[in-house]
């Protein structure tokens, strides 16, 4: 393994040798191999990861619940926080040394979308799940030696990020330089889930002090989304899940109320229309259940009603509301929080770091364990035992 | 037939005899009837309806398409203007002789729904298809001896307004009072199709100057987003309609483009994105048919496209979007151009009548006819002959 803080005369220029976790097919417990990560190609940063931690897209995608899923070997990953080691050519705002935290969907800041104020989806860069190639010459810049035919292959990239490994290549416009007064144990999580969350909560619903929300699912994004709605000050936050074990946490995180929805006699809605006089005027969709998202639409107050969509649908099912539903509630879908990462999410680092913003980072993060032992933290995931564990590489 | 501006030594607190188009059932031409109106109870208001115009959803309730519209005899109509003739217990801010028009959505101004500045759905007095009697006291205010078996029978109301009628009773919450300078003859076309178009593109869309806009569906209210699109400087504004014929008008009507659906070889969105490098800021769904609604959809562009629905679905079909295609896109309903009918209707009506809002009235206004001509006007408009025709009383 080579330092990362190479520079001129080190790493730079070179392709570096390092561990990462290779995906090899759906199940297959990730395996501990030497990649090549080559050197970052125009526009593009290579970053060294000193942090990464796992989500449910991770969790799904390794899986392979999806066909889009399943090309291999590939190195998953998206949450993460590290420092930059080289840039590649036409970069600007990057240099070596930087604190990055990655970021799923890129922003170019030059395409339409960019510059429009109603979208941070990037024209480029957005998220991508069909995507496995860098955008500057549809190649990856991973290798590995397959171990049976001693051949090296490349190793795909997934989500814009591929954060499994001590070292990545992103395009800069996924790379966010954020203050190095912020502490990255923390930032890592701004990688994705708080992000996404709190975003839903502040950018694409705009709660209001006094409001009351539901959020349906209490995964780190639900929750994300509650710490957005209590620092909002939104008088009542009704978490619902199917597990009611996540009520403890959800607690501790300033939820105020909880439906189990496994043990309601009546649909979830009616119960939470029957808790607020009416409905709460913003329900949030995390968990990408068609049958959950119906539910959480009906859960709004009529008439003011918005429901954000935050969870990723995988099935064919179409939207399971009628047109006549939709005069009288609405229903938008947010990606990333609606932040534009590249110009929005620094000044969100600053707040936090100064302390204009508090949210309850260690509240998510419920285990730590060396990079060496993510296949464990996959488990714990998928056992619905942990919010987020970060890794250490 | 009495004299409207009986007052207080007139009509005021007795029934009143005079002629209204009654429909007995799906497609029986209406019949000119001698109608009895009760004084209007308390929060009621009597209007002497001076003209009345027929819109589409009379058109459908007269052929019994929904079962909802199947409850005879019944007094239809809903666009109109009128003088009021007398006030019931309670009511303020009206008195005999104001000009009116009638608001098949009502606003009470004083339920949580009239004080949110999110909705303009009344807790009391939305419009409801399903509703046929006062709020009151669930009765009705009309009532018509049957010809046949001689027995007076109550006549039922229509969507809070029932206008084919001399007199008519409304709460006072559906009816707005209008500057006396207004013309009765254009301010009668503001009680529905005008407001709900050019609301539709002043406050659900919000259409910007410069921006593309497409309209599906060229009717009264299709032409009346136009007219709000091209009042706000929208830069193109592409009318989309099975029947081309409709498209001489709309060139009148300021439209910039045309699309004949029907005569398209690959799907309308895939025409719209070509002649707009990728789709319009917004479209609007003025069909209510189901396949037209994911066209529209689909001709905004992804990203910021936002798609306003003013159709009215009457059939069990869904939304027909998967899920994962809001992300991106958005798509809201909206309900009489989102305008509060009593509290916002004035100002509108005042910016029409000072200039400040240049709305070309006359261009609905196609035919003119005294009120006993009412099925001649009903053939006119399922011919799609007329746009608005105008009937005098």
């Amino acid at each position: 393994m080579t330092n990362g803080n190479g520079g001129a005369g080190g790493t730079r220029g070179k392709a570096i040798k390092c561990k990462a976790a290779v995906a090899w097919g759906p199940r297959v417990p990730l395996s501990l191999e030497e990649v090549e990560v080559a050197p970052p190609g125009p526009l593009e940063v290579r970053v060294k990861v000193l942090l990464t931690s796992i989500c449910h897209t991770d969790l799904s995608a390794w899986k392979g619940e999806n066909k889009v899923h399943r090309k291999y070997p590939r190195i998953l990953g998206h949450e993460a926080a590290g420092v930059v080691e080289s840039v590649g050519e036409g970069v600007e705002g990057l240099a070596p040394g930087d604190h990055v935290v990655p970021i799923f969907t890129g922003e170019c800041e030059k395409c339409v979308y960019c510059k429009s104020d109603k979208t941070n989806l990037c024209g480029t860069y957005r998220v991508d799940p069909f995507k496995t190639t860098m955008v500057h010459d549809n190649g990856t810049r991973f290798s590995v030696v397959d171990r049976q035919s001693g051949v090296r292959q490349p190793v795909f990239h997934f989500l814009n990020t591929s954060t499994f490994t001590e070292y990545t290549v992103l395009d800069a416009a996924c790379a966010v330089k954020i203050s190095p007064k912020a502490p990255l144990e923390k930032m890592c999580l701004l990688s994705c889930g708080i992000t996404t969350g709190v975003g839903a909560a502040w950018n694409s619903a705009d709660v209001s002090a006094g409001s009351t929300v539901a959020v349906f699912g209490l995964g780190v994004v639900g929750l994300a989304v509650a710490e957005g709605a209590r620092l909002r000050g939104a008088a009542r936050i009704i978490g619902v899940d199917v597990n009611p074990a996540k009520f403890t946490k959800g607690k501790e995180m300033g939820v105020t109320d909880f439906v189990d929805s496994k043990a309601c006699d009546k649909p979830v809605h009616e119960v939470i229309s029957e808790m607020t006089d009416g409905g709460v005027d913003y329900s949030f969709e995390c968990t990408g259940i068609n049958d959950v998202l119906r539910e959480a639409f009906l859960s709004t107050h009529d008439g003011w009603g918005l429901t954000v969509m935050l969870g990723i649908h995988s099935t064919p099912k179409m939207v399971p509301l009628h047109p006549m539903e939709l005069y009288g509630r609405r229903i938008i879908g947010c990606v990333f929080g609606d932040f534009k990462g590249k110009s929005q999410l620094p000044d969100f680092v600053d707040k936090c770091v100064n302390g204009e913003v508090n949210i309850n980072f260690d509240g998510f993060i419920t285990h730590k364990m060396p990079f060496s032992d993510i296949n464990k933290a996959f488990q714990l995931l998928e056992e619905g035992k942990s919010l987020r564990c970060l890794l250490n590489l």
